[in-house]
């Protein structure tokens, strides 16, 4: 035990609870309180779901910290101050917590925002980062699609903001990789262009990966676009496989 | 016990033998025979040394493979297909093993081409991929440097490929983040680019990331450019920090 209060960001990977690091787990393990983000609609926190089988509940407490699902900015900094100013009242002067979040803490997560509200507030908190495997590569190991060889070049984009023809086309004139993240709404401009550039065979989706609903499909045609979840991506490939 | 043989890559994750995941290291562990690369210098294979913690060798038979350290293609091409003979040998009929390699087995791993000659040969071994925390998410997270947030993208290049400043500066324009992986010999032409792009600041330079030599550096002016290794990566962001 430290006599500082220290917040571990924990990347606990895409879904599978077996795909925590053997670091995650301890720092997880040796927390005093979990801290684990939510969304308003009541929906049981992921983060949350994927850790259960790691906690113990009869020592250790979890404190969801409630997030507006939103882009607006002016509704979410306050929510991450609250979130802030609530993980230092639960750690005090020497507590240990520890941040709980899908995926890697440093690839679109929520622990950057997190960080920027406790280095705000002058929290006497000591930060630490446990990298995680990430949802993109997980699903390449899913689906065996290779995502970089030798000097190949990948790219990770968001697909709400890539997914015209023109676009894929031209980062596919550059990259030999194309991860679209959180391709769900997205689907049917995806499939679209991947039609118009002939490249549907060489392309992967992936969805809600390594957790029990998880789906990976090859035939992006055959999936139903209204259905897409946003943990979802789809990897292309401008090479053939090998 | 199955009655197949079975080949799982297992990644490793950059260095720190805490980074495995307890899905790799399950399937390490279960493992009657590991392979590890080795290149032909007789350096320890780098992946056998963060595996070492883990393995028992009472009871499982560690295999190197030996590759040359080369592009060439005609050179590579058939020490691949030697390493999958031994593989199939070695697995016979029925035994399980585990090829185990650092960081994420399809981004810049060798798995890949292992696999290529296993499906050439058609050999009768199951393959499984556990993915693995990549390098630069460690990285990331020791330096305490963003990767993606929002609606940003990231690029992964290797840097020997996109080291002058006018391709760092088109990179940069485009792209809120850029790893450049395997940085080592490339150094003096990065430090020389983010200076003309008076990025310098933006940079965060890693190598051995999570090994005992690991070396995390923000003024990459005062690296020693002709002592740097392969393993090594520089992140640039072009905003600032959060």
């Amino acid at each position: 035990m430290t006599n500082t209060a220290t917040l571990t960001a924990v990347g606990l990977g895409p879904g599978d609870p077996e795909l925590i690091t053997l670091k995650g787990l301890r720092a997880l393990q040796m927390a005093d309180v979990l801290f684990v983000p939510q969304s308003r609609d009541g929906d049981q926190s992921l983060a949350l779901r994927i850790a259960e089988p790691w906690i113990d509940r009869a020592r250790q407490t979890v404190v969801a910290l409630p997030l507006p699902m939103t882009r607006d900015a002016s509704q979410l900094r306050p929510a991450w101050r609250a979130a802030a100013e609530t993980i230092v009242a639960e750690l005090g002067a020497d507590r240990q917590g520890a941040y709980l979040l899908l995926g890697d803490p440093l690839l679109y997560g929520t622990f950057v925002y997190l960080w920027r509200e406790l280095t705000a507030l002058q929290a006497p908190v000591a930060v630490r980062i446990i990298p995680g495997v990430t949802s993109f590569a997980a699903a390449a190991a899913a689906g065996g699609m290779p995502l970089a060889m030798s000097n190949e070049r990948l790219i990770v984009v968001p697909a709400s903001y890539e997914t015209d023809a023109a676009t894929l086309r031209r980062l596919l004139n550059d990259f030999e990789t194309v991860v679209l993240m959180k391709a769900g709404a997205a689907l049917p401009a995806i499939v679209a262009a991947l039609e118009e550039l002939d490249l549907l065979d060489h392309a992967l989706y992936a969805e809600r990966v390594g957790m029990p609903e998880e789906l990976i499909a090859r035939d992006l045609r055959a999936l139903d676009p209204q259905r897409r979840p946003y943990l979802s991506l789809v990897i292309v490939r401008r090479e053939d496989m090998p």
